[in-house]
């Protein structure tokens, strides 16, 4: 039987979340990973790298909702432990989620970067994708815990 | 039997794309719109106000996905028609969302605004919501239409 491995995606969780230098961002656990992605509805997607048998790398994903193009994929997570760097993993990974996009028939690929990620955002350029906070004005806002339930309640 | 007002809904989409000065923005159908929202796999939600039987606005909204905290909630659009703001619908449509996201025991709900929205801001800020834009540098890039293809090919 082959099982995924959620408990080593989880460790990468981590070492992005280093990474990107928010090592106090994740507060989820095993289970409760298994059970959004791989339980009865599915609340993310999942793609891993290996190298010689060994999982170095992760993408995630889910499918968000435009009011204007239709069903579309956001990149939640793209990650490859940094010995297994320039070997055209991360780019697989990234493409196979694109890949789903297009098979879906989806005309957005959405994801977000940190804007210091000067490495990443070159990339990103380079295959045409533009940053629509800088060129629209569009900003992120976020509700969360005790503020969210107030509002709710 | 009740029918869901897709079409009216597809009009207020465009109304709040005119509104955003994004005009042509809008490229979906009422076929899609029901396929996506109502088919067998639902990628979208959506709550609607009424004022005297008539649909005055709607919020719409998916789950989306944390690797830091899970099962989370964007609002995708809010919208109330004109004539009929200042009477506490948009807030109510708004509410239903973070009910729905505390409900899930999400976190998290998010959601962009345009930088020149400065009304909506004032309100959101008075709620606790945080721009993470600002905050922490998070910007949003998008692969599209010919770029996506040809990245995936």
């Amino acid at each position: 039987m082959l099982v995924f491995p959620i408990s080593l995606v989880l460790k990468y969780i981590q070492e992005l979340a280093d990474y990107e230098k928010m090592s106090d961002g994740p507060k989820i656990d095993v289970d409760r990973l298994r059970e959004d992605g791989f339980g009865k509805e599915k609340f993310f997607r999942c793609f891993v790298a290996d190298a010689g048998n060994k999982l170095v790398g992760y993408s995630l994903y889910f499918f968000s909702y435009s009011t204007w193009e239709g069903i579309s994929v956001f990149l939640e997570d793209l990650y490859v432990n940094p010995e297994y760097r320039n070997l055209g993993l991360g780019v697989g990974l990234w493409k196979k989620v694109a890949e789903v996009a297009v098979a879906k028939k989806c005309n957005r690929l959405d994801w977000v970067c940190l804007c210091w990620n000067k490495t990443s955002i070159a990339f990103y350029k380079s295959k045409g994708a533009v940053n629509i906070t800088d060129k629209d004005g569009w900003n992120i806002y976020r509700l969360t815990g005790d503020n969210l339930k107030q509002f709710a309640a």
